[in-house]
């Protein structure tokens, strides 16, 4: 689903992916990651698809609400299993969306 | 691959869309518009992902750049007929990187 997010600005954070073979658990982690984020404070939606590589797109209010999301206890440990197991690399970008808009078609 | 991109700051478009089911030479102008992008002046780089939604994000050096990519005439006759035929709705977002960081296993 494409998010619904407020008018900019907002910040987006833009997290690229390449797996490992390694699975143990990735889908449940994944699945309790984005189930997790909804609950934080600032939170705005979240974008995701993976073929070759991985992308998931989530937004957020401001870089505080990053912040505390980022040193979230649960998180924490999913992202070093993710270093330790799940990925062979992968890119972070914090980025502030200062523009968007949108299409939507008429049935 | 993910895109090797220079320090921040740079540009991200984001673009996120569900497709319809018409085909009609969707892969190729796919194709054809990551090539011409790479031409451009100021472009830094393309990830690009679907399954239920596609997310394409470019990087750019500057709005500049992006302003012209936008006004591209073979880009134009693209994004027309995607407005036409191949995407149910999508969501384009401008957003500056502020920071960015990544991990590389170690084989």
């Amino acid at each position: 689903m494409i998010a619904s997010t407020p008018d900019p600005p907002y910040y987006a954070v833009i997290f690229t992916s390449v797996r490992t073979g390694e699975d143990h658990g990735y889908a449940e982690m994944a699945n309790r990651m984005v189930e997790l984020a909804r609950q934080q404070d600032g939170f705005l939606g979240v974008e995701s698809a993976r073929n070759e590589i991985g992308i998931t797109v989530s937004y957020w209010r401001d870089l505080e609400s990053i912040r505390k999301w980022k040193e979230h206890f649960e998180h924490s440990i999913a992202r070093q299993k993710g270093r330790m197991e799940w990925y062979k690399s992968f890119k972070t970008r914090i980025a502030k969306v200062e523009r968007d808009y949108g299409f939507e078609r008429e049935e």
